[in-house]
């Protein structure tokens, strides 16, 4: 196992009526401003469970916070709470309007003179942020129990991250009721983000972390199990519970301790999403299956073990029980509705080309195999067509 | 699954040379007072680590307290905390010393003209406690990543607990090289103890947990694993890792939440200890397999889900299944060194007669499925002989 840190402070509320923990959870003195997303909440009683909780109090309601949230719109929202001196920021959405609510948390605060887009771009220490909540609507992103948060630029073209000890949410609410009105495609996205965050801390190289390993299945078996009864039986509350703790449990932290971590099908995945607007749950199910393929010598202990305890796939010939663990994999991403194919995404040659180039001109290396723009090409090439 | 809530802010720092972080992890201007056990830390390179991190810092030393540290003991060093003015109580050692300086961090800052018993005897909440920062040096109660402490009383013959948020440390510094010259016994007692910990929370009633169900399950194959080889290979660090991690996770709310848990093992073992001295490890590992058996229809399919997932054991005849699981538990346990026993431990049949009479006095049922008096007593005669 390898030396790790881990303080993970977010007070998680979970469970059915739970959001009327609200009345509670937020300082009863506090100028709070809520953000939201697209405004889904307002059409499917979101919305009116947060005012009720809060009845009697200042909101400040700030919607528009876009899926990969924008620095452009998030600018806007601290001018607001600059002026009118917020101090709580209730996000109440997915994972996007929580990630662009911890980057308005921590720009409102960024007294140096610079721009605080270097907070993501120099990685900035932050050293101040308005106090978040949160009540999470679409599990996926894992945002609601992390530090972390994903932010693009639209004027400059970048999608950038950062992470802050200040930026766990003070509480997040889970209430899985809220998610029994997804769109389809949020949900199968949902699902297949998840298993590949799991996947990305797990087909790694084995340091000897048999807890971790095995959470990590539990919550793979789990997604499998329960993901396409979210589509079969939408309102199955156990399901959405089960599926929304491990869209949680997926990037909390928990699976990470100790382990070698990837990263490398995010990497590509990001990249895929900038050139042709693809769901970035849809580029995950297209890329990872490839670069497993590719990778296969360096994965190979951890990618037999997913094949046993995952898929029960055993036998000597370790390239077929390779194969046959990745064409499973294929066909739950479909199972869940995500069919993904270059074509079908846009992924052409051109479009390969400048993610090449990308990689080419960035210079670092992605995944803990540490490859480079040749071999993500190859791997790009490698995507179902 | 059921509804939680969970928050556990604990900063763990885990690994080799992890103590040497005491230097930037206890505020450099605390007046610090260390707390310890019998001294074994003072043997085994631990207190000079210690000391060699905090050099140039007053430390007031408060060292005795005892396995199940008792109130008495704690009362002295509250007094100290408060003519010396101390503002961080640093516990070196495991559960039990921590437990007792979870005690002496609520009691010092107990304003009401009561005493400070009342926290544990009558549940008076806590509202101010001193820090508590921790160096675990024996895995077993998870009390590093928790808000329990369990306290006993001398004069009143009582062993009681009490949780707070307040008494979850800032900061647990889990080093695995630390553990490798621990007595056998001690390194049985804590994997039997961690064991049946994750029991408790895990062979209960299902509903529908899958995700916490698994976690489980890979808590009690890890040590299963790796339990024995911490005796025959005592300085392998791996396997001293995984069993540290194993205790902290068996008890840290990870597996709890959202589940139904019984308890009803430590509740019978905690009077076992109490008149008759027996070790806590012990008295549960020679418990739980009579309670289970006792037990067995309520806990039914939690018992076939354990023989299956944990021991492979599947077949039509479910007592025969059941049957087949205990006895591969009870072979678990001795194979650390647990083999138990009522003559071994001294439970006699008079011993018997008076934890019957406790349970009657006290009145309260104990395990989720409420058993009183009578099904305790026929618990405790099922036990190995």
């Amino acid at each position: 196992m390898l030396n790790f840190q881990y303080c993970n402070p977010v007070n998680v509320v979970f469970g059915k009526g739970q959001i009327a923990k609200l009345a509670e959870l937020v300082p009863a003195d506090a100028r709070v401003m809520m953000t939201y997303g697209g405004g889904s909440i307002k059409r499917n009683g979101v919305y009116e469970q947060v005012m009720a909780a809060l009845a009697g109090r200042k909101v400040i309601e700030f919607g528009g916070i876009e899926p990969n949230p924008k620095y452009e719109t998030c600018m806007k929202a601290v001018d607001i709470c600059k002026s009118e001196g917020v101090d709580f920021l209730l996000s109440v959405g997915g994972g996007s309007t929580l990630d662009g609510t911890k980057f308005i948390a921590a720009a409102a605060k960024y007294t140096a003179t610079e721009d605080p887009w270097d907070i993501c771009l120099k990685g900035t220490p932050v050293t101040d942020e308005i106090p978040i909540g949160c009540v999470i609507t679409l599990p996926a992103t894992g945002s609601e129990m992390n530090g972390w948060s994903v932010v693009s630029r639209l004027s400059t073209d970048e999608k950038l991250s950062f992470w802050s000890q200040l930026s766990f949410p003070k509480f997040s609410i889970l209430d899985p009721e809220v998610t029994m009105s997804l769109p389809e495609r949020q949900v199968a996205n949902g699902i297949v983000d998840t298993f590949v965050h799991v996947c990305e801390q797990y087909v790694t190289r084995p340091v000897n972390t048999p807890i971790q390993d095995r959470q990590a299945e539990g919550v793979l078996l789990t997604l499998i199990e329960e993901g396409p009864k979210a589509l079969s039986d939408p309102k199955n509350y156990d399901v959405r519970a089960n599926l929304m703790w491990a869209a949680t449990v997926g990037l909390n932290g928990w699976l990470a301790k100790g382990v070698v971590e990837d990263w490398g099908t995010h990497a590509i995945g990001h990249e895929i999403t900038a050139f042709t607007g693809t769901d970035h749950g849809k580029t995950l199910a297209l890329v990872m299956p490839a670069l497993w393929k590719y990778l296969r010598r360096e994965k190979e202990a951890k990618l037999l073990q997913y094949a046993d305890r995952v898929w029960g796939i055993r036998g000597d010939d370790k390239d077929a029980v390779i194969d046959a663990a990745i064409e499973k994999t294929v066909e739950f991403f479909k199972s869940v509705g995500c069919d993904a194919s270059r074509s079908a995404y846009g992924v052409t040659d051109e479009v390969i080309e400048k993610i090449v180039l990308v990689f080419e001109r960035r210079g670092t290396k992605i995944t803990e195999c540490a490859i480079g723009a040749h071999e993500i090409c190859e791997i790009l090439k490698l995507c179902a067509k």
